[in-house]
C-alpha cells in the first residue's frame, strides 16, 4: 500500500512512525509547502516533493494522508485533493463536520475516489465508542471527559498573552465528577464540574504576574468557565517538564436494559503522544481506505462507515480464528 | 423490523428487553421447544409458537435471534435456520468458531440470507476492541480480564459436586495484576496471576464440607490452575446476596508508537445483568443484519464486518452531525 502524507508537522510525524509499524504500507513521499529541500524526513527511502506534484494529480499512490491545521487547511485541502486521490484528514471542527463531509463526499464521487474525515480519537475512537453503547443501551446517557492532557489550542491563547514567552496547557478531569458517573449517578454535569485547567507559563523578564494570570483566568471560552490554576516556571523547567504531548480520556456511557438495571461502558485512552496516536489511528484507516477505493467504492466516509476488519492486516479467516 | 426470538431462558429474556427499548423493532413471536402453553412472555403483544411454525420457513420476520447454547444447539440451529431466515447469535466456544462461520456462511449463501454468529460482549465487543486497537498500535500487546461476575459454568460445576445443593461461582480479576497492565509493564501473566475465583455454596445437610472445599479447588480445567476461595451459606444468604447474574471485564492493550512512547487502550464493562447486556449486543447487531440483507448481501458475517453506523437507528447525517 502505497503512501503520501501532505503537511510535517507534529501529525505528520507521527503518521510517519506509525506507517514504519506497519508491514504492509510504504510511505512514498512526503509533500510540503516549504521548499522540499529544507526538509529532513525519518524515512530516509521515502522523497520529499512540493505540494506542486501532487497538484498534478499524476502521484502514484494509494492514499494521501492530509495532516493539516482544522481551522483553514482541511476545509480546502481535502476536498481539492479527494479530486485526484483517495485521501484521509483528522478534520476536528465538530460543527463545521457536516459542510466538509459534504464537499468531500461530493469531490470523492465526482473523482471516483473515497475521502474519509474526521479520523482521531476525538473525533474517532471516542466517537465510534458513543455510537456502539448508545445502539447497545439507547436508554442510556455518554460522558466524554479529556485529559489529563496538553490542549494546544489553550496553551497557543496563553502564549498570545502580553508578557508570556512559553505555556504549556493541561486539561484535568475532576476526580469525583469520574467517581459519579462511573457508579452510574447520570449526574448533570457543568463545565466547572468535569474537567480543571493547569497553566505552566515562562514569563517574560519583569512582566506582571498578576496581570498575566487575571488575563489567563478570565479569558471568555478558553478559561472563564473553568477553575484554572497558573504556575510560573523558569524556561528550564518548561523544556525539563512539558516537553511531550501526552493526552487521553475517557468516554463512560451509563445506561439501563430494563427497570433497575444499569451497566457502565467505559473506552479509555492514556496516550504518552496525542500526535503519535492520533498518526496511528490515520494509518489504520488509511488502509480501510485503499481496500474500500480497491472494491470500487467511492465517495465521503467516516469512521462510523468502516468494517473494523477493513481496518486490520490479518485476514478474515485470522480475524475470526484469533481475534474473535 | 419483525423479529424473532428462539428459545425463552436468561438469554431470550434479556433480547426480549432490549427490544422493548428499541422503538424501531418489534417482536412479533417467542419460539419455543417447550409447549407453547406453558410459557408466558413479558410482551404482550407478541406470539408464543412452536419451533414447528418456525421450521415451515414461512415465519415473517426480518431477523431471528438464537438464544440458545454453544455446546449443543446452536451448531445444529444457527445453520439450519440460516437456511431459511436471517439469523443471530452469540456462540462463544472460542476453538469452534471457524467451523460454525463456515456452515452458517454456506446455509447463508445458499438460501440469500444474513447469518451473523458470536455476537455479545465475549466474543463480541471485547473481540472488536482487540481488533481496533491491534490495529492502530500493531506493535503491542492485548490482555483480556473478566469479572468481577458470575460464571455460570463454573457454578454449574460446583453443583455438580456430590452433597452440593446449590453454588454459584464469581471469576474476580487479580487487582496487582490489572495495575501494572495499566502502568503499560507489558508484564507476563499466568493464569493465577490474572484471575481468582470465589464460590458461595449451598451444601446438604450432614454434607463433609471439607471433602466439597478439596473437590472444588482440585477440580481440573476449571479451579486447578487457580487460587479459589469456598464460603459455605445457606439457602437464604443464597437466595438474597447472589440471586443476580453481574459481569464484566476489561480488555487492556498497551502498544508503542515509536521507541519509548507508549498508549494504553482500555475497554471496560460493568454489567448489572450479563443476559441482558448480552442480549441487547445481539438486538443492535439484529438491526444491521436485517439492513444488509435488506442491501442485498448475503452469507456469513461476525462483529468485525459490521460498520458501527449500521448498528444505530440514526441516519448517516445525524451520526455525523451529533456523533462524531
Amino acid at each position: 500500500m502505497k503512501v503520501g502524507i501532505l503537511g510535517y508537522g507534529n501529525l505528520g510525524r507521527g503518521v510517519e512512525a506509525a506507517i514504519k509499524k506497519s508491514n504492509d504500507m510504504e510511505l512514498v513521499a512526503v509533500y510540503t509547502r516549504r521548499d522540499p529541500s529544507s526538509l529532513t524526513i525519518a524515512t530516509p527511502s521515502a522523497a520529499v516533493k512540493s505540494t506542486a506534484d501532487l497538484d498534478t494529480g499524476k502521484e502514484d499512490i494509494d492514499v494521501l494522508i492530509i495532516c493539516g491545521g482544522s481551522a483553514t487547511d482541511l476545509p480546502e485541502m481535502t476536498p481539492k485533493y479527494a479530486a485526484m486521490y483517495n485521501v484521509i484528514d483528522s478534520f476536528d471542527t465538530h460543527a463545521n463536520i457536516p459542510t466538509h463531509f459534504a464537499n468531500v463526499d461530493k469531490a470523492a464521487k465526482e473523482s471516483g475516489h473515497i475521502g474519509l474525515i474526521s479520523c482521531g480519537w476525538d473525533p474517532g475512537m471516542f466517537s465510534l465508542n458513543r455510537v456502539y453503547a448508545a445502539s447497545i443501551l439507547p436508554d442510556g446517557q455518554a460522558y466524554t471527559f479529556w485529559g489529563k492532557g496538553v490542549s494546544q489550542g489553550h496553551s497557543d491563547a496563553v502564549r498570545r498573552i502580553d508578557g508570556v514567552k512559553d505555556a504549556r496547557q493541561y486539561t484535568i478531569p475532576v476526580p469525583a465528577a469520574l467517581e459519579r458517573v462511573r457508579a452510574g449517578e447520570n449526574p448533570e454535569l457543568t463545565t466547572r464540574e468535569k474537567h480543571t485547567r493547569e497553566c505552566f507559563v515562562v514569563a517574560e523578564e519583569g512582566a506582571d504576574l498578576a496581570r498575566i494570570e487575571n488575563e489567563i483566568k478570565t479569558m471568555p471560552n478558553y478559561f472563564s468557565d473553568y477553575d484554572t490554576t497558573v504556575h510560573f516556571i523558569s524556561e528550564e523547567e518548561m523544556k525539563r517538564d512539558h516537553s511531550g504531548l501526552p493526552h487521553g480520556g475517557s468516554v463512560i456511557y451509563t445506561g439501563t436494559s430494563s427497570e433497575g438495571t444499569k451497566h457502565v461502558v467505559e473506552y479509555s485512552l492514556t496516550l504518552d503522544s496525542n500526535p503519535e496516536f492520533t498518526g496511528a489511528v490515520l494509518v489504520a484507516y488509511a488502509r480501510a481506505v485503499a481496500r474500500m477505493a480497491a472494491a470500487g467504492q467511492t465517495g465521503g466516509r467516516t469512521v462510523f462507515d468502516v468494517a473494523p476488519a477493513q481496518l486490520s492486516p490479518l485476514s478474515g479467516e485470522e480475524l475470526r480464528a484469533h481475534m474473535l
